[in-house]
């Protein structure tokens, strides 16, 4: 295998290899924004990111994105952007595969501190 | 329909909704990062990005991007970081749907002007 194959990134080999779920790790660093993926299932916590727009796009499954006054389902091959200061929680009935895109340094619980605060490394 | 679920970008229609092949369409911007959907078929122009790093993630078909040096074969699901300054062209022999996350203006044929340079719009 050539250098330049050892860095093609397997989205389904990622996933594959992310043994906890709600913590995302990163894959890919473009300009200062980073692409993540996570393993989620179950509801997550309230929260918001003051400063940091982030895009949510689902590689498998059925997401479910809750506002405050709203919400949207997201199936595989659809995405929506949470801008900065909205207060969602994600919740995912069965697991979903997530691809996220947010500025470096993004938490996963944002402005909260929570028992599922993590921050991102890299896979 | 709600305000949120317009707001739903569903990656296979937007892909329908662009005629053009090698122009890439604005999604949605994170940061100083935006995400592009382009449907390529045949052989690209050589060129580099000085500044801005290129991930291509390939949502269906098989691309080659050809580097001065090498090469790579990137399948549905998998995904490349081209870094900024490296040389390379894209070739589709089917047709592919690529997602490019890149900083925003970057152009599609770098920094070369060719008869298929354009200004990335949204869709």
């Amino acid at each position: 295998m050539s250098e330049r194959s050892e860095r093609v990134l397997d989205l389904a080999e990622c996933f594959a290899r992310i043994e906890q779920l709600w913590s995302p790790k990163i894959i890919a660093q473009v300009g200062d924004v980073q692409v993540k993926l996570a393993r989620v299932r179950g509801t997550f916590d309230w929260h918001a990111h003051a400063h940091e727009d982030e895009l949510f796009l689902v590689h498998s499954g059925r997401l479910r994105l809750e506002f405050r006054d709203g919400e949207v389902w997201l199936e595989a091959g659809q995405a929506y952007r949470v801008p900065a200061g909205v207060e969602h929680r994600p919740v995912a009935p069965d697991e979903v595969q997530l691809v996220l895109i947010e500025p470096a340094g993004t938490r996963n619980t944002g402005d909260r501190e929570t028992d599922r605060t993590v921050e991102a490394e890299w896979i």
